[in-house]
């Protein structure tokens, strides 16, 4: 159907990544025009054109849910004014912080969350896996990648651009934004996010959570 | 006019700190009634009797300038949900979006700004002081004093508990809020809030700005 060939030149055509080239190649049966149309419609390959541009134009956005119990707010930015100023940038702008309010995201992208999290979190999977006798006869080799696979998901569940798209399943945050690269035609960049919870913390900080999960796993181990 | 003890006695009625107790005896001739009225009007006796009282309750409010290029989200507490869905906390929750807009607060208290931002700012101003040969016979408690003035001033523009309300010159936002206790009946307390400015910090950090000031007046000084 197509060679490996096909695929380095699809991705110098369009800058896009290698395995996001493979995968339109199959979807298209080998046909490049077709590939090429594939990740244009995707916004891929106007995304990678544009990614050394300057997004320093754009709108903060917010978004109050319920009469005031979740709020949101972001910037995001884009290269020019005049697109800041448009529908359709507004209406992208929203929708993520749609997302946001409902989705809960604690982290802006995966490079952002801090280590020690990710180690507390290996922490926490490394007990629980234990804690499975089915697990016991398993090999070290295997164990990680469970644990790697999970921390695939924490970061599909917690990093906003990581996550799936509330409004369509079928897309996560980054290819949403991708899309807008590619009808709007300039470099989008979501920079930051906050999203308020009414009275969160005000009781009891959620910090403790995964403390407190370690700890009734601990006292399990010990039995 | 009144004694010290009518301080006193004034303090324990209301619960209200010394200094305002005095100012309103001042206002109010040593009238003890109507001293009480003047600090009940002020909020401050209502704001007294609430504070061992827990605001869990309230709203998330966001407030957006000029199109998304600023963007304001407070969270504000009281006592109750009833209270938190009237019209005039909720006025009370836009007004303060908009003072933060406005005003640009850096911090909520005065016991949010870090030491070291203070220890910053003496130093700028002690090399500031130090630059006018006006200064140079003033003895050093002096300048201390000189030193202090400035830092509350640095507290009354940077802290939003202390700034004026840019909607009425005459209060703070900390007396904005103690009114709105003495009419609401419940605690009101300010927990949070952030300030998105479009594209800040992204052509240049605003932190530096102190360093380059420090560098200015280190070249004056070396001159």
């Amino acid at each position: 159907m197509f060679t490996s060939k096909d695929v380095m030149d699809l991705r110098a055509r369009t800058g896009v990544g290698m395995m996001d080239c493979k995968k339109a190649l199959e979807a298209s049966d080998g046909d490049m025009e077709k590939a090429v149309e594939i990740l244009r419609e995707k916004g891929m390959a106007a995304s990678a054109k544009r990614a050394g541009k300057i997004a320093s134009q754009g709108i903060v956005d917010s978004y109050i849910h319920m009469g005031g119990k979740i709020g949101v707010m972001l910037e995001v930015n884009c290269e020019t004014d005049f697109v800041a100023r448009s529908d359709s940038f507004k209406e992208l702008a929203h929708n993520i912080c749609m997302q946001i309010a409902a989705a809960k995201p604690e982290y802006l992208r995966v490079e952002d969350v801090p280590a020690d999290v990710i180690a507390k979190e290996k922490e926490i999977l490394m007990a629980q896996i234990a804690q499975d006798p089915a697990n016991s006869k398993k090999p070290a080799n295997i164990i990680e990648k469970m644990v790697e696979g999970r921390i695939k998901k924490f970061y599909k569940e917690n990093c906003l651009m990581e996550q799936v798209y509330v409004k369509d399943n079928e897309k996560t945050i980054t290819q949403l934004v991708n899309e807008a690269v590619g009808q709007i035609g300039e470099k989008i960049s979501v920079r930051r996010f906050v999203r308020y919870e009414m009275g969160e913390g005000l009781q009891k900080k959620e910090e403790n959570f995964a403390a407190e999960v370690m700890e009734q796993v601990n006292k399990l181990a010990n039995k």
